[in-house]
């Protein structure tokens, strides 16, 4: 069986099998399985980010550091299929599903090098313009200043994302200045593993900028220090478990964790118009995309009461036509949960919301999953009526990560849709649909006091724009409360989770000189 | 004595005494005792701040919030005198000092009501510019918002500053859009419950938008909920277990902690030169302005070795000249320490000292302090010069707070000068004081890597500008590592603290009337 390693200190180090194995979630086969490094070899990783990677990275400019990314992405795009097929062997994904995970990641590692080549030959990035300080002296004054923070980055990921997840934290700390730790979800490993020993060979990196951990992380969290940041994606409760340890040592600590979207539908919108289609095709996408395994899935249709039948026949419409199965076959157009343990929770979930309401669509019937075995871990699109809005509490809160998806009827008024969308506590995106331009408002207003995306959508948005389940590298990603709190992306706003921000003060002509402003820059050197 | 009540669900509550009682630490006489609030009076006080005064705040707009803030330091202006004399009974400052807080804190109460008018007539504040997101559908757009918090706003200060404290966190949060509950130290609490006690006399602040606890607030940190915000100011050892408690319930917490800053002189400045007296007049500064007890206040200077006696001459001409006692007098310069805890701490810390280094100016002598009595917490300005700064390791993490300042011989390359001043462990402020352009943009990029904000002076600078240990409205102060990795001020970046940045996506027209750009709120009242 294929073994993965990790990448520390300049060296695939060699450690002790992993308890978790990565399997064929269509079959159930084991297709690879993980070496542990020893806690010595991430010590000694640790200390050439710290001593090595780090300050080399934080001497060059972003166009320097925006070139690495090129490279990587040069490198990604070029084994695109490659890297492709072992997301769909170890992930269950679709063709298309990868393409979105390995491509996104692509895509956003360009991103961040365009913005990096935008800031051009400059070893800092100011924030604002320039203050006069003292009107007594008028060459006094203040500027602000990004600045790498002098520890290491550790990204620690989750499952369903494993390429873009890896691609878009470390685009954003490599071209902050700060050198990079992977800590892949051991699941789905095979693809984030293959990534950096592709941008290994590719020689496009300095020694210590990135590195690779496999494995369980949890006991080695007190090796950090207070200038390092954790980047995490995952569950609120390993979120929780992580955060402890951070306030302790007091190192930073950023997480995008649950969340249950809320779509609210408008009581202006009429049955079949452009609007209307809209919501039902973004409805779909969330329950049958990356087999509704995207933590920006909408789960929540809130639709005002008398419109809850026609939603859920045209959902039962689209969803009968899917065909779940392995992918490795074409017809296929949902694939397995990505594991067992999260088939387990998706069955649990449903459990759960059967408690305050009624399935009124399950996929299966009588059929089988194409081309898988009896050990694939298969679910088919399931639709659930929960109870009026002003009585389901469990349910709005309980994310099922998984192809299902639940319809509350809720009285439109916006204050009522969206203290239904606030029991989600804390959402990663909310949507609203509708040509009711002050309903829209009033909705969305609501919205923003509890969710970190706000998708508004009406007859002008075409259905080939970005859904609100698509994470641009342009917006922010992240949410309040239970959605962990975090930033992510954002545009150059993403770096600022590896970087602080310093007050420069005094003498106009040294500040410039300390910042390297071209003008400045060219005297000094000529002085 | 007077009894000092907390402000709680509109009304002034009684409570308990608590153990600690307010002193003026010139004489020793106890001036003032405070009643803790019940635990159910501040659960009635958090629940109208959540459901009444927040949810009002953020109905308005900024230039509705600022206004607030106007009618706030217009309260502070008109009381300057009585809030001063506080100051001096209760804090040991003298009238300057007790100006530089009270009137500090109005001015940055003024900063803020005239950044809130500059905003005007938007409740939404957004962040950077519209982005284009489809290519092919051009009124697809994102752009990023600023939306308050939910919750409450906790002010936690510490005893150096109670006006100017106050006055800069309830300016930002208030605001911002959040209702604010201050929380001042004990031992110098006369000055804040008397500006809390003048608002509400003067009826400009809606219900249950400015609420006061006094006493001991560390068994009340489990009422509060994940969408509430701490701003702490305090030792770092304090700041941690707060911390312990918000990474549990999840709330956010920003800190401001211990530090202890570094001022490098460079190997260019000649003794007497206009670089060289600005160096010594702010080391001077440092050491007597409000007994050294401010947490921006240089605490070890890094000099060129065969420089080192003539800072140490130039230091003690100055310090020789102050007057210790009693600030009722007016010839006193520098009044007593805070508390006798302050005062038994600074002379622990001199023994510390003492062990890699020795005392070479004592102020004391045979002095004794005017017009005060032997209770009182009086210390003279005391000079160290420790170890090589290669030697000194314990010295350079060490904050003295109070009116003693170290002189280290250093070798000035710049990476040892950045290594000491390094040693520090992460630093509010960091000084450099030469006209060698090179020299200073080294060390200060050094200085940018552990220290919040870089001041940068050569022979350009006035006497007359802002000195170091000023905290400006304008510009962000906190630092990393043990100064708390917390960021306050630096004008509307200040308000980030009790805001989150939402993406608003999708039709553009959507979008604006959400956020409520004028033309289309003038388009949707016409509609």
């Amino acid at each position: 069986m294929r073994q993965l390693r990790g990448f520390l200190n300049s060296t695939w180090v060699d450690g002790q099998p992993s308890r978790t194995k990565l399997y064929n979630p269509s079959t159930g086969e084991a297709v690879a399985e993980v070496l542990e490094p020893s806690s010595s070899d991430l010590v000694a990783g640790l200390e050439l980010a710290r001593t090595k990677g780090g300050p080399e990275l934080r001497q060059m400019t972003y166009a320097q550091r925006a070139e690495i990314l090129t490279g990587m992405a040069e490198v990604n795009a070029a084994h695109a299929q490659e890297l492709d097929e072992l997301a769909m062997v170890n992930g269950g994904k679709t063709k298309a599903g990868a393409q979105f995970d390995v491509g996104g990641g692509t895509y956003t590692l360009q991103h961040y090098a365009e913005l990096g080549r935008g800031i051009g030959d400059a070893k800092y990035r100011t924030d604002g313009r320039w203050l006069q300080l003292s009107s007594r002296h008028l060459q006094f004054i203040g500027q602000h200043v990004w600045v790498p923070v002098s520890g290491v980055a550790i990204g620690i990921n989750a499952d369903n994302f494993p390429a873009w997840s890896l691609a878009q934290k470390v685009a954003r700390s490599i071209l902050a200045g700060v050198s990079f730790l992977c800590k892949p979800a051991t699941a789905t490993a095979l693809v984030a593993h293959r990534m950096v020993e592709l941008w290994v060979e590719a020689g496009i990196l300095p020694d210590g900028v990135l590195q690779l951990f496999m494995g369980d992380f949890s006991s080695h969290l007190g090796n950090l220090q207070e200038d390092d940041v954790i980047a995490f994606t995952g569950s609120a409760e390993t979120g929780g478990r992580i955060a402890y340890h951070t306030r302790r040592i007091g190192y930073r600590f950023s997480a995008e964790t649950d969340s249950s979207n809320a779509a609210a539908l408008g009581p202006d919108v009429q049955d079949g118009s452009p609007t209307w289609q809209l919501f039902i095709d973004h409805a779909v996408f969330a329950t049958t995309f990356l087999t509704g395994q995207m933590c920006t899935s909408l789960r929540r249709l809130l639709v005002p009461r008398e419109k809850t039948q026609a939603v859920v026949d045209a959902l039962v419409a689209e969803l009968s036509k899917v065909v779940v199965g392995n992918p490795a076959d074409p017809s296929v157009t949902i694939g397995p949960l990505t594991t067992a343990d999260r088939l387990r929770e998706v069955q649990r979930g449903l459990r759960l919301l059967r408690q305050e309401g009624r399935v009124v669509y399950e996929g299966q019937g009588s059929r089988s999953p194409v081309g898988g075995t009896p050990s694939g871990n298969f679910f088919w699109p399931t639709v659930v009526l929960v109870n009026e809005g002003i009585e389901a509490l469990m349910s709005q809160h309980l994310e099922v990560f998984g192809p299902v998806i639940q319809i509350t009827a809720v009285d439109p008024k916006p204050s009522v849709v969206s203290e239904v969308s606030a029991r989600g506590g804390g959402s990663l995106v909310g949507a609203v649909y509708s040509d009711d331009v002050p309903w829209v408002t009033a909705v969305a207003q609501g919205l923003m006091g509890h969710t970190g995306r706000v998708y508004v959508a009406n007859s002008r948005v075409d259905r080939k724009a970005p859904n609100p389940a698509t994470v641009l590298p342009h917006l922010v990603h992240g949410g309040p409360g239970r959605a962990g709190g975090g930033e992510e992306l954002g545009g150059l706003r993403g770096l600022e989770a590896f970087q602080r921000r310093v007050a420069l003060e005094g003498d106009e002509w040294l500040v410039n000189a300390v910042i390297g402003t071209p003008r400045t820059r060219e005297a000094v050197a000529a002085s």
